[in-house]
């Protein structure tokens, strides 16, 4: 107990020193379940919340005031930096993409800009300057296929199906764009990790639809060159997929410290999958709609799992917008009080 | 080659009695990919089309007028069966409840009338008649979990935060509503046997969206019973899960001759994990969009990861509506042409 505590516990813990206790974030912990947050909603739009950098930063820390989670992660969208590649995306309030890439010669006509969504940067800088040493600084981008995703299809879907059609019909075009998107990825992340991000997460929330093949030619290559072209800057990288139990073994090649693990895998079978790797996640956000003895029970059946390695603790995925405050708080504690051995 | 065929390929194979090659059907093959049933469908509405059964019975063996497929599925629809607990559903064109089923009250109201849509058993004696001995005729019907996941959601969702919210926070009042649709499954897949099905397939689509602790409480043991309550009807039961990899252990235990793989599941590991089952599956209906070559090497590595045990060929999913003809009509040809060794 008199242990001197790690000078920033969450980068410590994903570099594989982790601390007598695991760490905690929460994926879109800035977000709508804050009234805090509804209350900007009503006065800006989305565009204009991740644009301004006083307001994405004023948004990014509301939710550390309210919980003393052990690392903030930028307000921002996957979409956002597909600006520099001169795509106009709207939300509605989903991602909406007015004209869909459908063909070879659109891919080839997108054009990567110098600048990558510099207002991101600014806030990074003001998030930067206000949080303490102790607190962890979280950048983000969208994995390539996952963005591919969008730009073909248009918009969220539940099959997909322009977009995976487009990747069995045009294979060759499909990875045209995915290369565009893997250097403006890149860019976007090292101008983040200069801005002040310490962690950068890769969300590949599309990954899921692929089989192991198709992700081993499409997916995996890409997210390994983004990642590994960040090895010298010494940022800690999470990679994160949703609905990829069947993608584990490709997955455990990736070059990252961690590896977020969606509500749906057991934690201490992605253990013995990913080796080497801090492991991230994953109480189900459903599960905050139980009663406080479940979700603690929940939570520490998901901290025993975690032992055995390196474990950061965060929902299997991002936080509902109406989860109740209060079972938030009641999380965060449990976690924090949980003593690993 | 001098063999003799097994009088019905589909149920042999099904039941572990396979031949020289693996039987081909596939998911919604009566639909939106055909003309004659696009034509059909400018004058008659979704529900009509279900519950008229000579209507049914004819877009059920549309299919089977165009390729030598060896098995029909009756067309309806798995919200179908619903009406007899008095619910009232919309296409529109996914399905649409008028009153979401959000609390106790609304669930314990519910009640199940003797007779489970008898038209469907109407449409299966037509298609029977219809249709020579070796081509097998298949009904089916919704998992609990997942018709409860539209009956609490009210209609498809990508999350589904109001039915796994409800879950979460009303655990009991979830068991009372899977028990009713658990005696309404069993009521009304009885009757389809009774009218002429051999086989019945049992479709949980949306079991994946849930872990395995969570599968294992409120998805498997209303499966199984369902299935077992079944066997003394000889029909050969088949499950089908989707994005259900991180569930196999679970689905090995469900008394059915046959699972369904999705097609991010290889299925030579599936069969690893499935002792005793035959499985059925699994190309990726986006491939039908491939060029020619393509779609016969896919089906070659399906039908060769097959081996080794029972194998009944099918998509991995529905069929696409945009689905060409020529590549289902290629398909049908290459998966008849392959002999097993």
């Amino acid at each position: 107990m008199a242990e001197t505590p790690a000078l920033n516990l969450f980068l410590e813990t994903v570099r594989g020193h982790g601390g007598r206790r695991a760490p905690i974030w929460i994926m879109r912990q800035a977000g709508r379940y804050l009234p805090e947050y509804r209350k900007i909603k009503e006065c800006a739009s989305f565009l204009e919340m991740t644009h301004d950098p006083a307001l994405a930063a004023e948004i990014t820390l509301q939710p550390l005031r309210r919980f003393p989670l052990d690392a903030a992660i930028i307000f921002s969208d996957i979409m956002t930096p597909l600006e520099a590649l001169g795509v106009e995306i709207a939300f509605t309030p989903g991602p909406s993409i007015a004209e869909p890439l459908r063909s070879r010669a659109a891919i080839e006509a997108l054009a990567l800009r110098d600048e990558v969504a510099p207002f991101v940067g600014a806030a990074l800088r003001i998030v930067r300057a206000a949080l303490t040493q102790d607190i962890a600084l979280i950048g983000f981008a969208g994995a390539p296929l996952t963005l591919a995703a969008y730009l073909v299809e248009g918009g969220g879907s539940k099959e997909y199906e322009h977009f995976r059609r487009f990747l069995r019909s045009e294979p060759a075009a499909m990875h045209v764009l995915l290369e565009k998107l893997t250097d403006l990825s890149i860019r976007y992340l090292r101008m983040q990790i200069a801005s002040g991000a310490q962690a950068i997460q890769l969300f590949d929330s599309w990954a899921g639809l692929h089989d192991l093949q198709t992700y081993r030619e499409f997916g995996l290559p890409y997210n390994a060159r983004i990642l590994a072209a960040l090895a010298d800057t010494g940022a800690a990288r999470i990679y994160f997929a949703l609905g990829a139990a069947h993608l584990i073994d490709a997955i455990a090649e990736i070059p990252a410290e961690a590896v977020g693990v969606d509500w749906r895998t057991d934690l201490a079978a992605a253990r013995a999958r990913l080796p080497g790797k801090a492991l991230q996640g994953n109480l189900d956000p459903a599960l905050l709609f139980a009663d406080r003895s479940t979700i603690t029970a929940e939570a520490h059946s998901i901290l025993d799992q975690g032992r055995g390695g390196s474990h950061v603790f965060n929902l299997g995925h991002g936080i509902w917008p109406t989860t109740p405050i209060d079972a938030v708080a009641h999380l965060v504690e449990t976690v924090q009080a949980y003593a690993r051995p």
